[in-house]
């Protein structure tokens, strides 16, 4: 018989993966309640009709479909069916889908329950999604999204609080040195107008994206290379020198953008949360302004996000967000601005894992084994590991009477801290033999000393 | 546009549904923990080979089997396209399917990981599984189970520390008066051995669960519509009156199955529990024998487990479990005894609403909320609500600088027991006025003494 698998592009995960995972997820989740948001859960699986056309058509490609129970065929028309066509069938033979973000459910969500919400309504949500691509190092075909998003208000005071967010959680986690890159699809809108080419915004952006690498004469060559216009480029030039402190950095967009109303309002809105965020301060990322950043321009409306992790750590954005004007459009509600972030799981453990910054007390281990000498032994045994439990220590029998070796084998590959050895002499005097796995010290306890020495 | 929906038996869980079900799952994850089980996670997805087979015909029908990605129809040859048969083509355009239950993807993960497992691996696993099955009151096409299961030992101790492991979950939850019913497929072989037929022991056992409910007569006559044999009732009398202490029946039971070898073997295990527990004592939960018990027949080879939530509460059973001989043989590991449980997280859901047991400070409600009056006044209130986050207070901003009635409104509606006003006179005194929204009471506080009031 051949060893089970698992299909491509998911994952199982171990003890240890499982406890370090929740870590992080736990700090997160803490904090979003601390900024006072609520978690909701939705279905894995929703009714096609509510995800397909919602991603484009990339995106429709990409959702995993369930095939409906029972006689499936039943429902396809023979003419449809003598097609044998794989497209047209689909939404015959199927009509859920394996939820592909939470952001098109949290949208359902709201306007399905809208008069049940408060708003403005501050929603977290941690759960897998699913996408079927192709499977590569760090992209899966299931993985969790961490989501707060807000929904209901145009106040840039959420944009502020998110930017704190992100600051406390990194901090809880000793994540030092994280930068929060900001920009502003209004300030993008200005680019473009000014640039006369809203079409080519993207080639801009993303060569400008590279000029720390490789300097302004490449940027430009590659920017004339995707057909901008060499006056585009020239009355862009102030770009190119966009540098200093946020406030610098805005300055210098003010007077570039200045013919732009829309450009201008991009502008004073990052004013408003970096001013915000120098009197509230940080405390352990930077905010910085990145008018190359250009994440869902098609999406957001107003403020765009992305986390880089520290320098010299070699990883895509470790989270991001942003403000969409109509989040709820798209199922007949009008006029709910929302706006969101969300935190990378799966890069933040590695980033974690690289900087050895998992803490020792996240563990899957148990505290304490105690060594099954037999029956009365072992419910000598059982009186004090019911007693330490009862105080939160981690604790348990090896169950069955195996040799020794076997059984401190097993303390020593679980990495289990400490032993309990307790046979006919223990139970005369009602004591326990404490050994300490690591430097291997044995004391002789009573049960109140056990409890002392494990809690 | 019609509003959004979710499909048949799936469901939207909102902030309190989350919080609550949370709390219950915490607390059955810490008591998990505290006995030494350690957590894995498996993809929502599997191998359709893994799954399919394993739960029977009916199993297989209720399995929600994804659609493969692309052009799916080129897989199917014309011939078995032609047929039109759905049953037939399933397996050419479906290669992975939704996990059915916890256990089979455990038997593969144990199986596949055995090289990095230290066995007896004792492991939980609170996921979320899918079945096609009819949706109805209770009963939902999306639930999670919440499993702990040890693999690799036969050891009865095991069968003790589950009985506890129930007991504590359930002390935790303060529900108290639970039944642990506790019954072992070997009395039932011994039984059927004493009827001389195996293929009439469900119906045996089902008549004699209905005793307290409708007397002897009717349930003998049950039987006897059956097709069970007089012989058989009139030899298995003793089972009518099987009364008293777990003790007392164990007795009666030795004497009725005086001569089934097996059956004698099933009650020294139920014995040997039964004696530990009264040793080491339940704090919430009453252990019970019930030789009813016949859950999962044809699975379980040991123990057998069912709870059932206090008396007064009408509710199936909140929890079951037992021992598998061979839990990983459907892979090809031979030789690996299982005992697991597990805890029915939606029953004890309702369970705890009906008997008003869930704590006041499982909520997903911020502790406090700032009135927004405007630009400055709000940037004094976020350098406090700072303040008490770092101190790990749940406090929010209203992010508009709305009318006082719409943000008093909002703080009432979602039932946020305190609002703190602080405009230009508390700003020019450093003070902040905190309003108790229960009482109306209103006291003007410094922020060390607002961070004291709500801590």
């Amino acid at each position: 018989m051949k060893k089970p698998s698992i299909p491509k592009g998911t994952r199982d995960f171990s003890p240890v993966e499982v406890t370090r995972r929740t870590y992080i997820m736990d700090t997160i989740k803490a904090n979003f309640a601390k900024f006072g948001f609520q978690p909701i859960e939705t279905p894995s699986f929703e009714n096609s009709e509510t995800l397909m056309g919602k991603y484009g058509e990339e995106g429709d490609r990409l959702i995993f479909k369930i095939l409906n129970s029972g006689d499936f065929l039943r429902k396809v028309d023979d003419a449809t069916y003598a097609e044998k066509d794989s497209n047209k069938i689909t939404s015959k033979i199927s009509e859920k889908a394996l939820r592909y973000d939470l952001t098109v459910p949290f949208a359902r969500y709201v306007v399905q329950h809208q008069n049940d919400i408060t708003f403005p309504f501050k929603r977290y949500q941690i759960q897998p999604v699913w996408r079927a691509d192709r499977p590569q190092k760090g992209r899966f075909r299931e993985f969790f999204q961490c989501d707060a998003d807000v929904v209901g208000s145009t106040s840039l005071w959420q944009e502020v609080e998110l930017v704190q967010l992100y600051d406390t959680v990194f901090k809880d986690l000793q994540l030092k040195g994280v930068t929060i890159k900001m920009n502003n699809r209004k300030i993008l809108s200005g680019i473009a107008e000014m640039m006369g080419a809203e079409d080519k915004l993207i080639d801009f952006t993303v060569a400008l994206d590279k000029l720390d690498k490789i300097g302004e004469d490449k940027v430009k060559a590659e920017m004339r290379d995707k057909g901008i216009a060499e006056e585009a480029i020239s009355k862009l030039q102030p770009l190119f020198s966009v540098t200093g402190t946020a406030s610098e950095k805005l300055d210098t967009l003010k007077t570039l953008l200045a013919t732009s109303e829309i450009g201008l309002q991009g502008i004073s809105e990052l004013e408003f949360i970096v001013d915000a965020i120098s009197t509230l301060k940080l405390s352990a990322a930077n905010l910085e302004i990145d008018v190359t950043l250009a994440r869902g321009l098609n999406y957001y409306t107003g403020a765009i996000f992305e986390v880089a992790a520290p320098g010299g750590v070699a990883m895509g954005s470790i989270g991001g967000g942003g403000r969409y004007d109509d989040l709820t459009g798209i199922f007949g509600m009008k006029d709910m601005s929302g706006v969101g972030i969300s935190f990378g799981l799966d890069r933040i453990y590695l980033v974690l894992e690289e900087l050895n910054l998992f803490p020792e007390t996240v563990t899957a281990n148990s505290k304490v084994l105690f060594i099954n000498f037999g029956e009365k032994e072992a419910l000598y045994a059982m009186q004090a590991i019911q007693k330490l439990r009862e105080a939160g220590v981690h604790a348990e029998l090896y169950p069955d009477n195996a040799k020794m070796g076997k059984q401190m084998g097993y303390a020593d590959k679980r990495s289990i801290p400490f032993v309990v050895l307790a046979g006919e002499s223990e139970m005369a005097a009602a004591s326990y033999t404490l050994k300490n796995m690591k430097t291997g010290t044995q004391d002789s306890v009573s049960i109140a000393q056990l409890s002392e020495a494990l809690a």
